[in-house]
Order: C-alpha cells, then structure tokens, then sequence
C-alpha cells in the first residue's frame, strides 16, 4: 500500500479555521474536503487509480465542488465572513 | 495540456465576499463555484471535453445550480443579506 | 442558438431577496433557481431539449425541488421569516 | 393534462412558516416540498405515472426525505425551534 | 397493505426538537429522518421489499446518513448545541 | 451476524459536541457519521462486503465526504468554532 503521507491525514490543517483571508479559507475548504478523502481512503494508488476517471466526470467535479461549498460555508462562518470594519 | 490562465484559478474572485447588490453577490457565487472546478481540473480541454455532455443534461445543470445555491447562502449571510435600513 | 431573453438572465430578479411574504419568498427561490440554470446554459432549445425527460423523472424534480429548498432557506433568513411582531 | 387543483400550486400552504407546534411544523414542511414539485410538474397524471416506480426506490424516498429535513431546518428556525420559556 | 402503525407517522416523536442530551438528539434525528420515509411511503411491505437493497447499498446507506445529519443539524440547534454553562 | 460492538453504536461518542480543537472536533464528525451508517446497517459483514466496492469509488468517497462536512458544521458552530479571544 502507498499510504498517504502523515501530513495529508492530518484532519485540519493548520489546526484552526481562522485565516487571514477568503483566499486563504477557500484553500483549507479545499484542503480539509482532501484530507477528509484521504482519511476514507488512505492507499494512494487505490486514490489515483479512480482518479482519471473522477475529474473527467463533470458530475463527480460538481459532487466535489459541492463538499467545497459546505466546508467554506464554515470557515466563512468562522471567520465572521472577514468583514471589515464590522 | 491547455490550462486555465492564472486568474481562472483564484479561488475568492476580487478576494473579498463582499458585494454592493444580491446580483453582484450571486454573479460572484457562479465565479467561486465555476473556479473551484477550475482547480479541481485545471485542463481546459478535458474540461471542455465534458462540457458537451454536462450542459445539455438536465440532471447535471441541477447539480451545478445545487453548488451555486450553497455559495449564494454564504456570500448572503456575508452581506447581510443587502437588507436596506436593517 | 434560442437564447434565454435578457430577463431571463438577471441573477436575482427584482434584484432584491425582501419580499412582503413568504409565498413572493418562495416565487422568488423558484425565479432564482430557473435563472441560474438559464446562465449555465442559456439556449432554450437544449433547455426544452432536456425538460420532458427531466419534468416527468421523479429524482429529477426532486433535484429541483432541494435547490429551491436552498435557495428559500436564504431568502426567508434573509427576510427574518416574516415573523410578524418578533 | 389533468392539473394539480390550485391549491395545490400555492408554494406556502396557509401564508406564513409559523406554526404552533414542531408536528405542524414538519407537517408544512412536507406540504411546501410537495407543492414545489406540484409547480415544476403540474401535470398529475405525469406525476402519478413516476410515483409507483419513485415511491417504491429507496433512493428516492431518501431523496424526498432530505429535501423536507431542508424545508424543515427554516422552519423550525423560523418558530425558534418552538423553545418554550427561552 | 400492510400499514405502518400510526405511531410510526408522527413526524416529530415526543413533539418537541428539545432533548436532554447529544445522543438522545442525535436518536431523535434518526426517528424523524424514519418517520418522514414511513410518510411518504406507509406500506411496510414494500419499504421492506426494498431494504435488503438499500441497507446493503453504501451509497444508499450514506444517503441515508446524509439526511440524518441534516435533521441534527436543526436539533442541535434547537438545543444551544447542549453547551453547559454557556 | 457479526454485529457491529456496542461501542460502535452510541450515536454522539463521548456523549458532547464540544471538543478542545478543531482537529478533535472533526475526528468526532468522522465518527458521528461512520456510528450512523453503523446504526444503519449493524452487520459488519454486511458493510465490510460492500466497503471494497465503496472506498474505491470516487463518487462514493466524495459523498461519504460530503456528510462529514455537515457533521463537522454543526460540530464547529457548537463550538463557537474555536474562535479564541474573539
């Protein structure tokens, strides 16, 4: 098995939802929805071999957009929508 | 591979949630949604190349519609939801 | 190309998510919903193409009806859920 | 075309989300979820022709059943979860 | 037909979102999720013809548990979350 | 029926939604959801059969993904998303 490295189980990276800005919350919206997946399935190879056929699939690029939306959903949250001034 | 231009891959479009009308807000959570797919697969011609397929099926512009609902609830709650004299 | 008409392309109709009750609310979600389809594909002809096949499929509609659920869930937060004297 | 009557096109039964207790409430979740379909398909005789093979799949009474677990998540926030005494 | 029993259709169990604990929330969001299914379809004999299907199905059993984690979401609401002290 | 140990079905393990980090806060939201599909379907060789087909499928992953990430928003508003200071 070509297990993921140790970084990529971590659940939260970073270990926090705050960050500086919506760029950045976007990014670990990305990144959890990933380490989430590798946390479900852990052996590279079995992660790849789906992949080519994943992110050719527009409805699969959707379902994963959509895990995105969610998880940024909380960030955002988190982060009081990084309004300024409010 | 044919990929997205740089700007196509900006995961917070204008960097900020921010918008001064509901349709600035909803203009945007079409962008967010469309560039996360963008960084999910970044090849314009494998994304093109399912393009085809996903616009004409109704099952696949209700998923995309589903994602782009999700980031207008956030951008909303972001914005106070525009309410005037609120 | 049967493009949508220009109307059909406005985001957020009205260009406001205040409605004087909950059924407006609710005409609005449905409004919101069908405009974000028409942007993600705008030729009416692949739009009917589709919609006999898509209108009589159960877990179509139900598809449909889960945005409208998100989008009304934004739209009556957003309008305090005309609670009257709350 | 056998049509849905016209009550059973009014998206929000009875007016408003507020209801006296969390039965009623979920109650009207139903119906609301019930009569957006009613509005993307009025044709009963369409609807009742996919309702053997829908109301028989699992997949899709979960699929229905998530759509009203939404309308009732604004509901029940618009009643405030009908706390009493908070 | 062999129809569920008439406690089975209550849609809101013990009549309230309150509980006094995580878990008996969480056991309350599994027995709205099921009573919603045994509303929208009362005849045992076919939600039992297609169990064996469903509950032997991941995506199906994940489908499931996506519905149950929605009503828990409103539940755990309606409780502060069960903070104490806060 | 190799039954699923009693552990294994306690719906919100550690009886609280309040966790002292948001990685501790997701490892919960993993095992809330994982606890229900278990409450689900309680035969493990029910589930470890279909488990080989479902954890190489990316759609699957991604909608196993998909209800961690609900999960975890209710986890993390609990927790006033471990703002610290804020």
């Amino acid at each position: 098995m070509n297990r993921v490295p140790a970084e990529g189980l971590v659940l939260v990276p970073g270990g926090s939802l705050i960050t500086a800005t919506p760029e950045e919350g976007r990014a670990l919206a990305l990144m959890i929805a990933r380490h989430t997946v590798h946390n479900i399935q852990p052996d590279l190879d079995v992660l790849k071999g789906g992949r080519p056929n994943y992110a050719t699939t527009p409805e699969s690029i959707i379902a994963a957009a959509h895990v995105v939306a969610i998880e940024f959903a909380t960030i955002a949250a988190a982060n009081g929508y990084w309004r300024t001034g409010a």
